[in-house]
């Protein structure tokens, strides 16, 4: 194949735990070099670069670097909007991780540099590519069950990060549900038209100390008058709950959770199963790899993205518009005046 | 055992679908025997009072005999009231079938007759009876997964009853959920403090004619701050799904779908099992018959019925605020003048 | 209808266990009723008979009476062979528990006696009333999975009976595996050319020193080369597990366990759902109802019962062979000289 | 670490379905090279080397390489004796696919060679690395359902292989079945006392006429009495199966297929998930990956392999003695002459 003939030479930004991952999979591509890796934490960054044979460099080193051609963007959230314009204007692709920006008007400027500049750009909303939502969403397109009605999202992680993460997380909807409006678009393929989110704090009262909640509940209705339930929680106890069912006119589908084995177990009182997959890293495993991949073609090759600014920035209007709804007790009409 | 010494008579008022099992299974109690059928159609009373070796009789006829120690009310919603009152009147213990009526103002007036006159009533929430569901609540009362934090409830039907059924059925909050609210209460064992609900007309223009909706998406935040999320739908292609799963401080339990067989077949394309029960005679059967024994266990032993008329009462009241959230397209702080 | 107006009197052999089953099963079959009780425990007899509004009779008196129109014998096994013989003699008609008897001399003169009578005779192998294994072979004979090329079957006790039984019960296969040989013939609809069985005693030496096994592994190959394996256990830590599997020329159909209820509890090690149903008289509840109203229907209407007395003979010839390649560790050849 | 400094150069012989698979492996361990590819086929072989940028080269130029550390060893079966013998003089370390040899005599030559040259020979039962199987096995060991009693194996393929190869194949029990053998002896940790199997020409005529079958039911008790069942099917028309269960005096633990994705849909009609993985390469990915780092750490480190030529032999032997009793219609005695 000739594909791979040009090497496309990268640069990642942060070597914590996400950038790790996506380091990992990147150097797993043909055709694509990591060259930087950048972060404020020194030892961070030369220990990822040494694993990879890449260097060190800081920001403008690595985007002053003519053959770069690509950012991975996996820093802290308050870093992605300055990297991802610093990056379209010096005519890299960019890949960065959710959220955008915590605010609308920095992420809206971070889309018009990059359609200004005429780059890809592809947020990591990740869950797209999990092989078990994806094979759902080709399965709802091929029309299986009909028209898409309702959808009913579980999506609880196993613990609450720190509190001082919390506190600049930007809270719960914009930090953690996120993902979960990118999958109500995507699901049902409609914008919602009003939104109605409440939420407590049940697991440890630092986090509303911190201004933040730790459960919520989230209900959209859409343009269309499709229906969408989102329950979260920061803190469920059992594990890692990722699940998602679509009501259709002729049918459901689900997606379930996945286990580290399939070994069941029966004793004298219960029959039994492994809990879900951990956290993020290894439920996503597949899904990280596969939306790298579909980076670096879509940049190769000139195809769009699955997962664009756009989408990125519909997200948050989603996350900021929860956050109003729960503080003002009140269902919001989007497109109000924010 | 000398409990079945004294047997009671009862009276069943209603001959048609739901009269015809509760017949069915208080004849099979010791100690209770079905002296009358009462039904506006004579014909279907005759049918089941042949059935079971009872006679046919009017309201005042079966009421107005000293030796009914028992009314079983399954007749249409709008004569509910009238004969809880009556019954009450007549010093005969009361199994009502849901709801108590559909304004609050009745339903009141049944709980104040039923005091007065100082019979049993059971209200008939026969989901609470179910060995799935009440074997989940005895694991959490036994604190199996710690505090509950969230309720998640899915209920859908088979499909919409007829259109002009709909239209004097209170409209789907009251039809259809007040199960559902019932469940939110027993389970979380706390009562609404904030109420949201949505919903559409999906499947049918018709429902929307009548002024009902098909589809509905229910939030219910509690005094305790505890959180509940219920997802109808009136039709759902697939067949009747009642599940609900419990969010607790140190776990999750789940009620599932009961199904017809344990087949599982394998072929080329899937691995395939049963759809659930198909509808609620056959996914309630054994809560059926266990509600009826409770009704006269209660009776005669002089214990405590699990659903009383206050229940009936208390989901009434939720079904109202979510009829008022749906319409208003707001929150509801259950308390407020309504 | 009019199939209800002539009642058969009845007349129960055995007011143990399962004579208990019977009795309450038959007493629910309308035109039918239970008459004498009969068992050399006189106290256990009254006890079922005035249960039911019956007469204790012995056996004499019941099968003199005239008006009795079928003997169901639940009897301990030593007494079948003589029970049917008698009854036929009488031209009652005949509902057997298994086996037929120890000896296949003694069956075979029961099936002569049954034939030459012209009664009915039905052997209680209830699992084919299972509405699981029922549904499986009907859409086994349905063609859903093509020809039925192998069967793995698992039956497991969950404890073994008292030694004091086992001596007397003619050993495992002959006490355990008749059921499953019956369920060999009646899901691969083949005779047995070849069968081949081994086994241990790994749970408890009392067993091996009444001249049984706890565990066997039988395999058998059919006149048309369709092979089946079954496996069993007379104590199952876990429970009580019958489930078996046909492997077809296009699929698999696979009947498994049923359970007490859909609870499936999520804790921070594990995800677990209820053991199976305890033991016989659970898991084949429906059955034994089904088999008792397929009997009683079978009488009343003249039609063939499915589990006849040659179904009877065809499994202890079965067992009979089991015991010998057991015994003498090698394989059989079906229709050797015994 | 230091582990790593040292790197082993490696040559892999076979560069068919099964070479492809263990040269992307071992070319991800650290530490390791792939320096040469051999195949009688040259176009494969280049085609393979040039994908991990290794040599081509012939059995001689590749084994006369003194930097040569390890053989990997995927070619046809009858080379297997031949390239171990070969490697082991050349003090290579091998890892060889499954089976040795279809011999018993030149499969101990093979092991007599690789003894007296002190290297590591590791044959690819990869089944023992699969994480199901390998958690399996490790809940076991620990105790968790006590002493092993009982073994059932399922273990079907999708589709039979060409007739051509099944000629040269040694047959069903030495093909496909020495994989099983091998699960017997590691899961039940005893060896076998005696062996029947019997099976069955069901799927295509040619199969018989090539001297083979392509559905056997085994069954081996061990010395100390535990049971083991193997049903075996070269069809199964539903896609590979490939399950177990081991019952123990305290309880049971299975292992279960593994599916391509956690969908469930739910249509008018069914429930139904993904049919399990395709065939071994989806299915044993992870095994294949974790074996080939196993080889390599143990090679590195100079630990013990889990499974050596001896298991090899082991299997081998039960195959022989299976084909036997299926050949004779007998029970065999392992230990007799054979």
């Amino acid at each position: 194949m000739t594909d791979a003939v040009q090497t496309i030479d990268v640069a990642v930004f942060g070597a914590g735990r996400i950038g790790k991952i996506h380091a990992a999979n990147l150097a797993r591509q043909p055709g694509v070099r990591l060259k930087y890796v950048v972060d404020v934490n020194r030892a961070a960054a030369e220990a990822l670069a040494a694993q990879h044979g890449a260097q060190v460099a800081d920001v403008d080193g690595a985007l002053g670097d003519a053959s770069i051609g690509a950012s991975v963007i996996c820093s802290s959230t308050d870093t992605h909007a300055d990297l991802i314009v610093k990056s379209a204007a010096q005519r890299k692709h960019v890949f960065c991780e959710k959220p955008v920006d915590l605010t609308l008007e920095r992420a809206r400027s971070c889309a018009d540099a990059v359609a200004r500049a005429g780059v890809v750009c592809m947020i990591g909303f990740q869950r797209r590519f999990d092989p078990t939502f994806a094979a759902l969403k080709a399965r709802l397109d091929a029309g299986e069950i009909g028209t898409p009605e309702m959808l009913v999202v579980t999506s609880r992680d196993p613990g609450a990060p720190p509190v001082e993460y919390i506190r600049h997380s930007g809270g719960i909807f914009k930090d953690m549900l996120i993902h979960d409006f990118d999958i109500f678009r995507w699901i049902l393929d409609d914008e919602a038209d009003t939104l109605h989110a409440t939420g407590s704090c049940l697991s440890d009262p630092a986090i509303a100390e911190a201004g933040d909640i730790d459960s919520t509940a989230v209900t959209i209705r859409t343009r269309r008058g499709r229906l969408c339930q989102i329950n979260t929680a920061r803190r469920a106890a059992y594990g890692y709950d990722q699940r998602f069912e679509v009501i259709g006119s002729s049918g459901m589908l689900q997606a379930g959770n996945l286990r580290p084995t399939e070994v069941t177990a029966y004793s004298k009182t219960e029959v039994s199963t492994d809990v879900p997959e951990a956290f993020f890293l290894e439920r996503y495993r597949a899904a990280y790899a596969l939306e790298i991949a579909h980076f670096f073609d879509a940049v190769t090759h000139g195809k769009p993205v699955r997962t664009t600014v756009a989408d990125g920035l519909k997200a948050l209007e989603l996350a900021q518009a929860a956050t109003r709804s729960w503080r003002e007790g009140r269902a919001i009409q989007l497109g109000e005046a924010s």
